[in-house]
């Protein structure tokens, strides 16, 4: 449960001129930039888009935009190997682990995990708590037999299972599950400690860098970099070595192998130069205000802030309490014609992209990484004004 | 062949100060930029890059970023379906052709091809010309049993095939080429029109959008854009209708199927949206003047300047000349001393990234379709220069 915690919200300053000439909702923010909510692609630091803009047509006096350099040339490689020494700083990834940036989503690695930690003899167990873990098992039955281990569908996706639900197989070759669940709003809230000597893959597209992961308890972590770490491109793969182990036993074409993204460096291929070069900024933005240890705490107070509202009686939200999702909360107003009018008023007041996924309905208030706190208190204020005149 | 045709380059004019405070070598570029001539990523037009540098952090008052944007909202699916139907509009494309925009580069399609056009009891041939030909067979000889039709390995990759060259087996599912070898500079400058019904599967990175595909020879054209339509972390992937039918029979992973992005616009997962508006952007550049009819004959002209001053007899062309690439010229020095020489100086002079791929060695001109025409005419006189006090 995210407690309430005492703490204001860090406000900057902007010169005054380029709020006035801009800023059509009185929202404070440069740029004439709004609360943007989006469930993903999500908000990057404005310093970090501010320096890419700096240098996007000539980087660092090079002559040339990082979207047109050669990917074997130094400035380049630069950019790539600090961007991964940085993840596996920010994660504190020793240096036998793997720290890969791949292409192709999240939605890839539901088709690469069975495929590089395939077991002869056995089968993966997952665990399935909503929309996207329910996507990755179809992906994977598509493969190999597979079995599910525990769902919260019979509840409509309200939940994560306590460590000791999900019944596995004796023949488990990996456990897989969903750290952060954005369509329902679901979170685990913890590092699940599975009564399994199996290896145990994450997707943690949604809560990445959100807070801090003990990596004894994982084997693969997985993320699409579009949420809490960068713009869509790029998916961060982290590998324990009993996982590169298991990996290097495959015989998988060279897109489709972490055994080969890991010897080159995840620069195997073409790499998407841009988007990692923005994930590198974004890493920067993050080490420089004090890492995961620093955020943590200001993702924990932003959701507080918005449960507190929904707490008050007149939204009702999805998930169980045991495991409200710090990052995507998920609720509805008393009618559906209520959920429309909410996302209505806000979209003009500057808070864009509240409608809760088609899947659920309602509304969904997504706040990752780089959302500023000063957005927490503004939806919050919005939500207890429109419960005041709606009531 | 290339011929040397009449015709200046056009020389586009910028505001004085913005040469004199960056403009190092002398070029006559804005913004400090030197002339580019990496194999890929290759240059990008300064207009696309000033469009989407102005609209960094606030894109057309929306108040976010194209990168921070849902993929599902309308701003981002207008930017994303303009650009597939300017790409369609580019290639001539018919409404019943697939035209995706997918993530893994050229080199996950190596893998998606044989999945996506297995036919039961047939078997695929491959044409081997080079580097990336030889990257494909590879992958798909990982994956089914395959017949090498033809190799110009003999020759050290320095030739493309005639029509009637390949030998294709009697089961042939489809036929495998690379219309433009990056490394070698290898080009068949024709669609080629083999001896078989089997499907045509070609790799277009390099030189698609550069001159006039004829689509009836093709069954699927896939390309990196990172060479000639924009950033890397985008691939393009053009499906007949025999291609599509062939696709729909098989049952893959969403990310590995072309049926399911084909079905959901390439919206089936978080596209690459900032990789995709960029294309948008290059395509809108290209129709603004003419599309591929306008851009053809420049790069025509672009590769005669260099292959002109070639045929003067200091330098030593790699690709036989009926196979001469426009995107990619290959050559060498009289010594190895003399290419790291032609480099070095060259890089000095603002030329950047010619030193020739570390299989073939000596110098690669690469000039793709944002390459501006007067790099063409600069580099030829350096060549000339170079070749006069070396000579």
């Amino acid at each position: 449960m995210v407690a309430a915690r005492a703490g204001a919200s860090v406000a900057i300053r902007y010169p005054l001129t380029m709020l006035e000439t801009q800023d059509k909702h009185g929202l404070g923010l440069p740029y004439g930039r709004i609360y943007n909510f989006s469930a993903g692609p999500g908000a990057l630091p404005v310093e970090v888009l501010e320096e890419a803009k700096d240098d996007l047509l000539n980087y660092k006096g090079t002559g040339m935009s990082v979207m047109e350099m050669s990917h074997r040339g130094k400035t380049y490689d630069d950019i790539h190997m600090t961007a991964l020494a940085n993840l596996r700083k920010l994660l504190g990834a020793p240096d036998d682990w793997g720290v890969l940036m791949l292409q192709g989503g999240a939605s890839l690695q539901n088709a690469m995990v069975p495929m590089n930690l395939k077991m002869e003899g056995k089968r993966p167990n997952y665990i399935d708590t909503g929309h996207w873990g329910h996507l990755s098992l179809g992906d994977a039955k598509l493969m190999t037999d597979v079995h599910v281990a525990y769902s919260s569908e019979g509840t409509g996706f309200d939940r994560a299972p306590s460590d000791d639900e999900p019944q596995f197989t004796p023949d488990v070759s990996y456990v897989y599950y969903t750290s952060n669940e954005t369509v329902g709003g679901v979170d685990y809230l913890r590092d699940a400690t599975f009564n399994t000597d199996a290896l145990v893959v994450c997707d943690a597209s949604s809560n990445i860098l959100s807070r801090k992961f003990d990596l004894t308890k994982y084997d693969v972590i997985f993320a699409g970099a579009q949420k809490t770490q960068g713009p869509a491109g790029v998916t961060t793969v982290i590998l324990s070595p009993r996982a590169l182990e298991v990996a290097a036993q495959q015989k998988l074409p060279l897109m489709l192998s972490w055994t080969k993204a890991h010897k080159a460096h995840s620069i195997h291929n073409t790499p998407p130069c841009f988007a990692i070069y923005m994930c590198g900024l974004y890493y920067q933005w993050l080490l420089k205000n004090g890492g995961v240890d620093w955020i943590a705490p200001i993702n924990e107070r932003k959701a507080a802030k918005v449960y507190e509202v929904i707490d008050e009686g007149f939204y009702k939200g999805h998930a169980v309490k045991e495991n409200r999702s710090r990052m995507n909360i998920t609720f509805k107003c008393p009618t559906e014609e209520l959920d429309k009018k909410f996302a209505d008023e806000a979209e003009a007041n500057g808070f864009s992209t509240l409608a809760g996924h088609r899947s659920v309905g309602g509304i969904r208030v997504s706040m990752y990484n780089a959302f500023p706190e000063s957005g927490a208190d503004a939806i919050a204020q919005f939500m207890r004004e429109f419960a005041r005149k709606n009531g």
